[in-house]
């Protein structure tokens, strides 16, 4: 099958030209040592002082270009400084339109608001209201927890297993991963976690047999949860797919048993998967979705709660933030949805250059059958499982050896995680591909250390 | 006295002109109704759509001017679109400097963590290390009260009456406001709250006698906790000031009880009560300090969270957050310290401001002694406390009416809190001085709805 | 297969001579109504005032005896007021032996120690401390779950489906029922229930592949448990068996995840199932071991936890208790020991009767194939599942009037559930198993209300 | 003031005859240390094995008498074995009346609740149902906060410094003891201490200012309380007595605040401080008491939960327990009400006795005013503070070594705690404050260990 690649929508540019040497550059770059907390976790795996960006390609101050098959891990969709983005973001803070705005009206938010409703709402039929919850992921879902709680006046909220949602103390609960729980300092509670579609045990023709038994039980120990808050693609957890029929298994479970469901969209959503929200796909309507990441579509902070009208019961300012108005972000994420999101063009450009990614991961596996244990994907979020864990770090650190930006995830970093963005043009995907293959077959021939 | 205004000090410049109607505007900001959550909170208060901004003033789409006496809540301590950091700003998009990075380094970052080692710490002898938490305060905080559970391995906090904090359900627990603590819609729990200085029934000579008693006694039923976390002002409080030996004696006690003293200086520092750390007046050096609001100085999202070296025991990546290097607010950031804290002439002239507005303010009191119960503050963060709760809301709905915006806090939001831009100038100061005495006279006429 | 009875176990003598009405009979319990809390249960589905017990008869103050196939929840396995254990008691008393002894050292609890040592913790090689951690079985698991999480240094727990641990607020966190739950007024939290054996949806040929996945994985959200909780037969939760190889399982599981095992004999435990611990026939030793109930013999509030002896790391009193030196019970115990478990007749004898208690069940379940769904059991604690949940609470209302006392158990409370003495006669056991019979056809008769 | 003592309150009897060595008797109590738990905790403070008691004297395996002034930690308010209580019981055993019981009615129960209501309940004109919450104190607190937190729908409860509650995980949350706590293995969360009467730091005249400014002030970050719990005189923490005005200020607070005043009388209760119950002298009705430890009379496990009718929420078997009918206990609690409080002779000879005490402890205070901080008590509950902690450790040893078991308390044992029968004869009260002088004199000489 072969589709053409839609001319209209704007595509990556060139990268920008090599930079010189900025004034502070020298041999060690030691105030990321010296003054920067130990929390640091990237610069660590990408030893170099990025100084600008294009596309999909990051510069270093040194002017090595590096492309980035990691995308902001997943908040630059539409690559870094998008040029129809800048002009209209330039346009905002040339002419001092509002830059702060708590949560006053302004015109930047009136027209994100619009063009939201029009070019993503109504195209769907979703009945949602969009709430501003603070800049950031973990933001929107602390309020989607609330929302939720307050609605159905109980604690309980059910996650999946590999889950992440977030570090702040809400959202940590509901987060999987041990390391990342521990460092509450305090016990994460009021949360269940139940098996996500294809989790080891789980019967993949009755997934939510057990799930359900346990709701139904008034003797199981299971207090019945508020809501189930899910990701449709698992981004940290591994690249983890949710069959389109798990999800409406979930949809209708929570119907019938009284909880709300949540999508936490904000890896997999702005059309990372192809369709605006990676839920389309499955139909299903869920009642709360958390978006963010990409949807300023320039990387700079900003987040969504949407959730079905009968569910707005918030008191005003029951929830706030500082920085709940960021008016630039409004703006780009204006020009974003009016320049990728006025037809389909984007949404099937996506599935075509997911194939072309998922062709050359299928290659790389066949080459290393012992090694790999499994290729998944949707649209551009794509992952190839290693069997030994320490084999996707070391493919990485290859691969930005050889210029190009990948991570791992997986409970135990054993997948490496593909997440270009969706602008990317074929011959770039392709170099991408053909360096990650590269890198793994370096990596699997390098001694364990 | 009389200071001489430092005449290096970039003020605000005059308003921009009147915008023309924009496309969208018409009679009924009907999206924000019909879509936006009934969470929004501020836009009910000023009821107007608001287009563009600068220094000290805002402009709606009607082309009306509004003194800004708010500041976004103190995010926009240097004005609205401060035309240094514009430049700034402009000069690194214009270049495609790194828009979103992670936590990975750029030379953006090593700018302003230079700058922030040279300008704000080494002159004042603070052992910090820097955490980049998250862009927002509440992420800021939840990092905070993390690192001190985990190094104190206790999960206790002890925080004080009528203190803000954030919404995300760490800093929601150490947080007093009842309203949005049900917001919660779960217990909040591991946190005690302790009398702020001067709350009714403290006494003011031995101010932590019952606080320390509670932790000396092995019966009192008061876990140790790991941590106290204070603002030297209260803003969302009702701008409560804390005296300076009152914070000394907090910092004392903590050293002696073996408890990290937090200080929350994201409303009060980067020189909203003179200095740029609220705490320096005290001479006290906290164990861990967040910040955010206005270090971007933009108003775009940012935040730190600071802490003694010996404190920095995060594994990497144990927090983390997808927009904490959000390196358009670095450059900012950057701009704004090499523009305003390169010495003390901001740091003079606020005080210098602040004394103007005391006077104001104390003029506003002898006027209606009976309905004014106290006028405080430090720095430029006032506040009117009327009697009557209900006076305060009146007085700044009559403020808008005006052209003035001014905001209540205090938990019967009692009172009238200024928190103008550090920039503004004597004259705007004056005119806003003069409304609010206007606005609060007029509401005292006015009938008790 | 034919066993002799063992004729050196004392058995149920006859039934005491019908009591003349006590003085203040009339025809209304008015005081139970007026003066007792609505919290009261049992009295609700028995009503009639009993006044006098012996062996397996109990007489109201009518002179009315009733058959006991409930044996006080399992608290008097002995039979009511056992004429060997009261001759103990009367001369404790009588001599003016130590009553209430705190944890005191006394000469009754020397006794029963060493009793307790010789007779049931040495034959079995079982490497035992004894905690008398309060006299009711809530306060054995409190103590068992402390002890645990204060080993461990972790606060989770996990339980099973249909637990029943007890009604203190730590026992209640591992109880499965709902009613009970919500009973708490606060979320109970630190606790995950896992399915027990044949739960639905659980494989039975690797029925801890879930739960293990779930404590491999370090994304699971799982967070390590210090113990999981069981009874080997659920008794409040429907008379569910678990099977030796399931127990086996669990014990090898948490000695390979580093988890305690807590099994929860206090009803199933002294010998109700046939050995004097109901874990025996598996093979287990498990770490920690909670008894009550029964083990006085006489009805006696009294309970033990037991534990491995590296275990035993409480400081002095960190756990305690004013009736935990409940000196009648010891003496009561002791000699329950001597009479009962010096030999191995009674668990033979207890199989026997089990036997005749399961032909019985098999043959009411054969009249009404539709309307039972399972007949469950060991030992001497058997259920009969009827399909219809209201069904089996007609049948022991039915009972009652027939002059037998049964209960029911289960989720729905849909399980008609035999606790018969273990001292019970063949002829008492043939008619209760009668009566119960004629009860259930009537049950199944009567119209739906 | 003289008062000549009631004759017709039966007293103690004289001690038993010593007893003949048992036959486990050894050099060695070898048991209690090779397979009782560490937990132990009197043993230890009285290092003998005791066999028999009679009224106000414990005589050991060797024939020794000691004279008791701790009455089971005030479970045997008429003595050991008291002889009119012990015939009621011989004869309940001897016609094997109903011994276990669980909450089904009987005639023992009828009885109990009959007399309860016309000796107790009606003449003091107490409006309260009556709840078997299981046989133990800690049942007891745990059932009180429940039924609190189901009436209020509020999870929180304000206790007092240094209060003693119980040990499982309810009532642990509510007790001060730093060990005890840390002994949970789980945070103690829904709780808030609250300074007791007179503890340091609060103001006499006005003791609730700050507690009450604290539930008046939507910003205190106290969230609403569903009840406060408080003992009267609070016999762990140090003998700390409430006074009557600080009780009714108490009262006043939780009806304004629309809180519940729960009185943990379970130490207090029956008599102790003069009264049957320890609230009455303040003329406070709380909305729900706790009772335990001398309600049986005679040291059996028996504990009631008293609330307010209109409290009676609870639905059927809400909260149960398997020894909540434990039936000697009631017979005995039966003829102790007749047999004392069928007039106020016992409350009389109550507080003569205590004078008898307080005259005998302010001798001994006289005697070293540096060394004893304060005398405290009502009714017969006393204690003797020492300013060195350890001296009153030393004092209880040498009173054993001299025949007199006395006990400690307060938050570093530094309290000597009197809590003699109510039965006690004046000659061994003199007897035992003549050993208690002594004894104190010589701890006093002793060199610091």
């Amino acid at each position: 099958m072969t589709t053409p690649a839609p001319a209209q929508v704007p595509g990556d540019t060139a990268p920008p030209p090599a930079a010189p040497p900025g004034p502070g550059a020298g041999p060690a770059p030691s105030v990321f040592e010296t003054l920067e907390s130990e929390v640091r976790g990237y610069c660590r795996g990408w030893p170099t002082v990025f100084d600008r960006a294009r596309g999909s390609r990051l510069v270093d101050e040194d002017g090595r270009a590096f492309l980035d098959f990691f995308a902001g891990a997943g908040s630059l969709n539409y690559g870094h400084n998008n040029a129809v983005l800048k002009r209209a973001l330039l346009n905002h803070l040339e002419r001092d339109g509002i830059t702060h705005g708590l949560d006053m009206s302004t015109t930047a938010k009136r027209r994100f608001l619009e063009t939201f409703r029009d070019l993503v709402l109504r195209p769907r039929g979703l009945p949602y209201k969009v709430m501003f919850p603070g800049p950031t992921g973990t933001n929107a879902v602390e309020a989607a927890l609330k929302l939720a709680r307050k609605v159905k006046s109980r604690p309980g909220i059910v996650s999946f297993t590999n889950a992440f949602h977030g570090m702040s103390l809400g959202a940590l609960a509901v987060t999987g991963n041990a390391a990342k729980r521990a460092g509450a300092g305090v016990p994460l509670v009021h949360t269940a976690p139940m098996p996500f579609d294809g989790y080891h045990g789980a019967d993949a023709s009755e997934p939510f047999a057990y799930f359900e038994r346990m709701l139904d039980d008034p003797g199981s120990g299971l207090d019945r949860p508020a809501a189930a808050i899910v990701e449709t693609v698992q981004g940290e957890g591994g690249i983890n797919v949710a069959r389109p029929e798990w999800l409406r298994g979930l949809a209708d479970l929570c119907e019938r048993q009284d909880m709300l469901l949540i999508v936490d969209d904000i890896q997999m959503g702005c059309g990372r998967t192809g369709g605006f929200f990676s839920f389309e796909e499955a139909g299903i309507v869920p009642d709360i979705v958390t978006v963010s990441k990409s949807i300023s579509g320039y990387g700079l902070p900003m987040s969504l709660c949407l959730f079905r009208e009968e569910l707005d019961i918030w008191e005003p300012g029951e929830h706030n933030g500082t920085f709940r108005g960021n008016n630039p972000a409004f703006v780009t994420a204006t020009a974003a949805l009016h320049t990728y999101w006025a037809d389909d063009a984007l949404e099937k450009q996506t599935r075509l250059r997911g194939e072309q990614v998922r062709a050359g991961l299928l290659a790389i596996a066949a080459e290393h059958p012992e090694a790999v244990v499994a290729v998944r994907g949707r649209g551009l979020a794509w992952g190839v499982q290693m069997r030994e864990a320490g084999a996707a770090g070391r493919a990485a650190r290859r691969a930005f050896d050889h210029g190009l930006l990948v991570e791992t995830s997986g409970p135990h970093s054993e997948v490496v995680k593909l997440l270009p963005a969706l602008t990317i043009s074929p011959a770039d995907l392709d170099e991408g591909l053909r360096l990650l293959a590269c890198s793994v077959r370096e990596a699997l021939r390098e001694p364990l250390g």
